[in-house]
């Protein structure tokens, strides 16, 4: 999508040059900034740091990163161990274990001497299909929004997302938000309502997706979306996932359990939108059988801002002697979900096994 | 209640001195400072600048407002523009409007040289009321935590609050932790979820008080209460309320109605704890009549703590270039409410009205 102006992907590789350009969203929404990694562990740091973040873009990385390593030694020995450094940068994420099985199994299909470019062509192949998902993911939402601007009149349909499911979680487009932007570049007027979601605030990185590409949106608390709701402010929430189940319950960003309840007392639609392979079948009682990250606390008590001279700073806003906790995720049970998007489609919950054998 | 061993009430006026002393709440957590304000507009600027804040304390803040513009002009037409300027700084909670009602009618019936004593005696009679009812208020929690611990074999029992509605938003005791401060003096054993409460976290000055007065108790994200409730972890919940209707419809700080949600989701009681005044028998329709206070995108944008050498600081975590909207209550509907905690005693929603007969 746009930055100033400019279209930009999340993060670009080229073989030619081994160089691989990321956007460091740590330092977003007040920096825009690009960084070049030109070896492995530069790769493995970007995500360990969450300068890349996002669980479609960290598998994008990790590819790369093994591009990277095979340029250097393109022995099984290097494989091996460029693929242990990138599995353990996030340990939880999925797609992560996902990208790097697929690009070390193919690579090693290959004699040594071909296994960089083999793994280069791969990994670019990787990114090119999340922008390809993505995409199809936006082509499906935008019905439902075109369907909802006809009964505004004129008037900007409101859509409400937590978190950040933007493009620069993937490489391109985006998963809930690629439908919102293909809604405003069709000239749909749309206004999107950004939860700030406390406690890393990835709300802000959405916002300044959204500015950055021009549609229209306001911040708000993660309190505020059910007085929003009530007041029939909300059109729609759309929110991206960690884990769907094959029963449409969805584990997504801590709170949209939340905006789920207050969709549904509304008669608010309430979608999720993934690329299928999010969707685990293996998963029968989502409350009991998903495990819920239990992330540090300092999250709560640490809050990164500028000062006023603006310079990056974190300052402290609840005392170390104050017990916290932060349960990082929280699942939305399939009854107050309407539909799941997929780059195959839409279903509602219980529809979802058949859509997925399309 | 307790500060560093010592108790202390949220506000006291001396007439003697002509000086109104309260906590100023805006350096909370970190600095505990008492202030003193000599005339009506500081205390309308403490009001303002929520140096004072909570519906109870808020009137009776403004009460020792009449009593000091009082005592330097006691003409009718003073005391109407004491009052405008006093009831202007905050438009949601009721205890504003009704405290300046009757401290300004009982001035009026005095002639001009005795007024001030009269405002000053019926400030410290509203601000001793206070009290009294909100230790009445926290007698009729304890029978319902008392319950709940016997359930729970010697576990501590889970209660979940939202912003601050402790003794630092009335004169002594609070509203809904009232309950909750007999409870663990009287030894049962109970464990408080703190909502961080955005934009303002007020769950900061809840954690502040708790610890103070050494209550076990966990801050979390306002994300995280559907999680926890889902999960069993939550056994109550109670919030005070701005304006309660007199079919129980509460108003709140933003956010309550998705705990109440979740709550009722859960099977978890949802209380509102309140002095009677607070109940607003005028409001027919809570969502349509009750004026819900818009407060400034800033409070978004900003946030506040200690640097890391400890000083006091603002940051910006938003840019000024991106919308923001920051309403700052919502209405919970009377069918999500388990019951209404008041001086008088406990009563369904839709018993209310008979409660407040007695």
């Amino acid at each position: 999508m746009k930055v100033n102006g400019q279209h930009h992907r999340a993060i670009t590789g080229d073989p030619a040059t081994g160089e691989v350009r990321y956007i460091d969203q740590t330092r977003l929404p007040h920096e825009f900034a690009i960084k070049t990694a030109r070896n492995m562990p530069e790769l493995a740091e970007a995500i360990r740091a969450m300068a890349v973040r996002g669980a479609p873009l960290i598998g994008v990385t990790a590819a790369f990163g093994i591009a990277l390593a095979l340029g250097e030694d393109a022995s099984d020995a290097a494989l091996d161990s460029a693929r242990s450094t990138l599995l353990a940068t996030r340990p939880t994420a999925v797609n992560l274990a996902w990208a790097l099985k697929r690009i070390c199994e193919y690579s090693q299909r290959f004699p040594e001497a071909e296994r960089a470019a083999a793994a280069w062509a791969e990994a670019q192949r990787i990114a090119d299909e999340d922008v390809a998902i993505n995409h199809a993911i936006g082509r499906h939402t935008l019905p439902l929004i075109q369907e909802l601007a006809e009964g505004k009149h004129g008037a900007p349909v409101n859509i409400l997302t937590h978190c950040n499911a933007g493009w620069i979680a993937t490489v391109d487009w985006g998963t809930a938000l690629s439908g919102l932007y293909q809604a405003h570049d069709a000239n749909i007027r749309i206004h999107v309502w950004v939860d700030e979601t406390r406690p890393r605030k990835q709300g802000l990185l959405t916002a300044w997706e959204l500015r950055q590409h021009g549609v229209p949106h306001t911040v708000i608390a993660d309190n505020a979306g059910g007085h929003l709701m009530q007041h029939g402010r909300v059109d729609m929430v759309i929110v991206g996932a960690d884990r769907v189940t094959g029963q449409g319950d969805v584990c997504n960003k801590i709170g949209t359990y939340l905006k789920a309840l207050a969709a549904y007392d509304n008669r608010v639609p309430f979608y999720a939108a993934v690329p299928s392979p999010t969707i685990d079948l293996s998963i029968g009682d989502a409350l009991r059988e998903i495990e819920i990250e239990e992330r540090s606390a300092d999250e709560l008590r640490h809050v990164r801002g500028l000062d006023s001279s603006g310079r990056p700073t974190s300052i402290q806003i609840l005392p170390d002697v104050s017990p916290a906790a932060n349960p990082g995720f929280d699942v939305t049970p399939a009854r107050l979900v309407t539909g799941i998007i997929t780059e195959k489609g839409i279903a509602a919950p219980r529809e979802l096994a058949r859509l997925l054998q399309v």
